[in-house]
């Protein structure tokens, strides 16, 4: 079994090493992370500009270390090591629970994989664990037996509590945001303003977050599609628009002309932004 | 109606502002936006320093400029303004399409709105038209009649073609990627890899990179969560974990500690990572 | 005259439009500026990817952006436009005076120019001040008439006040930092620390900062060396090491593998950093 | 003796630990460093945002994490730890030679320690080294020995070539800059531009670029200075300007009122840019 791993806080992180570790007993191990830590930058693939790889070295292991983001990585290490069986994406070093795995890099690289028709698996661990990974060891080979034995789910977002119980599958936590913004004076006498996370204390059981608060490790499986498709069903049926007619002159399939002006007309960052 | 306007051009873009003034036909604008072009930055709140709101000029509309993210910028406008009725983000230069919305600003200004319990509604042009943005007008009238007034979705993904014929409810898009990496030489003689997105020639009939080709303007209701509710279903019954007994031995609501221990783990960029 | 406009606000701040503005005044104008803001990013050369060079409208002139810093303007710029007889960067928003002209942008631009063998002008107006360029178009016309006409200085420095009472040379303001550390709490209670620049308030008369303190527009004229000739020839004196060993030693000129050899060991950034 | 060491490659990079593990045969070390890699970024102090400083470890040093520039490092470090006599910026991966040290993030931590009254030293390694630092520590053990000692520069930048056969004293190389523009096409036809920098063949023999060419250790005094003196006085003498007046009619110290309106007008990044 092939075994791509990757992350978002950078190639010489300890979680990485970690993770590769435990893959390397299911399978063949080649590691592909950003060289430098990527968690505050874009997380779309990089077509404004050509990618490195470079062979580096990670405890013995074959790496290579891209200036890019975590999905190109993914994209670059799928390119430059064919028939890949699974892609894994961490560990994180903290958690990506409900909400706000939408910005995460760690799940970005793991819907890559997805999307290039590969599994993807993201593992994030506490963020306020010390960098030894060892007492996770156990835990990450549990859920690699898992998810890379029997159940072939093609994407999935695992999160580690501190001090793990057991294994459960979770819905992601999507409670309305309990943000709380917090006006300071900056020396100068200006007024900023913080924007602090509040705890959610009412997190619903059966949820990742609320699964992580009781030290249980939590397992998503995540769709790529995120239409809500019964919003779409009741909007179509009470106003029509030009459904109806849309379906009815259009082709089925569009011309090559008109996939690749579409194709320019999408957004790439500095290349293409007026 | 009070409408929040952002976007993740930056709040000189033109975009914003052929927005705001079709929007100020609906009730009182606001424009609340990154200082400079967020596109390729992080999407997520800004937890690690306090963010700047300050009063500038956009074409006569009360308007702020925020040193921070797009969804900071939603945040605060919410925070400052009581009783927004509705967030309008965009006009992006660059469509938003299928997969793609997943790292798009555009669509995560949105998504903030969504989260705090506001509508959101993420609008998007071609990035291959010119910056006169004086004949999507009428369209974006046409789409905000829609969806500020009888439909009422929470968070809408619209796309607007060269030349609109009409209007049409989609679904995203979700084909699996069909990137390429090309290997080029640098000047040095050193290889590197352009990860570039080829044409999607048989987008399928219904989404909205179909609809924008056939030239049709695409609505797309979104769903928050990103969890595969089948496959979550399916998977607890073929392999069940610990589900069973964290749900009999773990509280329904989790302590106040254990809440904020678990907020303490979340990935939190330069604060918390070690 | 052939004069090259660049800046590091980006070329849609209306600071580089007013100065081209004058310019044209005195020959052939073109602009050639980063596409986004770039004062707080890299200031070299960008050597670890190419760079985008694409056609622009300012206000009817000449003008093309660029993806890459205020240096890599001017270079594009004097490759695709030969016999650039001079090159303008500014009108920046906010002074860069004394020590602080180290790490501007628009300082680097200018010195780009001179690294080429064209003459480099920088010139910045108040940061307080209205994007309202007029009242400072009389004194940048005065300025142009001296250093474009009989003062041809290779690198100079300009700094405009608030309120221009005349023109003087002076040279640059390098008191020791006058920083205060300031102690916060962020509202999670963690101690943070704004690094705060405070007035120099006793800032040496015939300085750059004194003159704009007194409402004169400075000239510096800025050398490339930054070495400090007196304490080189101290030190030599006192201490000589192995310099006269090597001077005897080693060939006046290097092979050319050492010079590539030395050149690939120069930093460059993500391309070459382990 | 108290020796700060800091760097821009990040308080993780091995070539930092090298240059702690040496000097700490000279006094008590401590390492005060960007928590990222910071090369590509601005140099100057961060006055937008308040900065944390949180204790790490580097192979049993006292270390603290700082997630700004390495100049605000240095700031904080000194303000944490009062009577620093030195401060060290390194071991950098990638040579500072010549016209690239104006945008060194090494050198700029080292000017700020300057700036603030204590001695700054930046050492720089070649890039094409192996990050074993093994070999180079005898010759930072004599360069420490020799400017920790009896040469008490203010400010002095070193770098050491792949096989070192001595010490030298040089100047910085500021012949003109021999990069070379490249167009190529993307993959999509359109035409980039690399912007390659040029082994330069012919460096000066005494300077900085041809002693490490030699294989020789380059010890270089900088100035924090940057006017041209010379120049300057040519300046005054042929064309006077408005100076006899302004030195006549204008106070020798400014006003607070002045001195803080100036202060206010400098740039600062986002806080203040229009």
């Amino acid at each position: 079994m092939r075994i791509l791993v990757s992350n978002d806080d950078g190639i010489y992180s300890p979680g990485i090493a970690a993770l590769a570790e435990v893959a390397s007993e299911f399978g063949t191990v080649r590691v592909v992370a950003p060289d430098v830590e990527r968690s505050s930058t874009g997380h779309a693939i990089t077509a404004s500009r050509p990618l490195s790889y470079r062979a580096t070295n990670i405890k013995g292991l074959t790496a290579y270390r891209v200036n890019g983001t975590p999905a190109d990585c993914v994209s670059l290490g799928a390119y430059h090591w064919e028939k890949v069986d699974a892609v894994l994406s961490g560990l994180n070093i903290g958690l990506n629970l409900g909400n706000s795995l939408g910005h995460s890099g760690t799940v970005a690289a793991a819907k890559q994989a997805a999307l290039l028709g590969l599994r993807g698996i993201a593992l994030s661990a506490p963020s306020g664990a010390e960098p030894d990974f060892e007492p996770f060891k156990p835990w990450i080979r549990r859920v690699l037996q898992l998810l890379l034995g029997d159940v072939r789910l093609p994407l999935v977002n695992v999160n580690f509590p501190r001090d793990p119980r057991g294994l459960m599958w979770a819905r992601a936590s999507v409670r309305r945001y309990d943000g709380r913004i917090v006006p300071v004076k900056d020396p100068a006498g200006r007024t900023l303003f913080w924007s602090t996370v509040v705890p959610i204390e009412d997190a619903d059981a059966g949820t990742d977050r609320w699964a992580v608060e009781q030290n249980w490790i939590s397992l998503t499986p995540l769709r790529l599609d995120p239409t809500d498709d019964a919003q779409l069903q009741d909007a179509r049926d009470a106003w029509p628009l030009d459904d109806a007619l849309a379906m009815a002159v259009s082709p089925g399939t569009s011309s090559p002309e008109a996939a690749r002006s579409v194709r320019d007309d999408e957004s790439e960052a500095s290349l293409t932004k007026a």
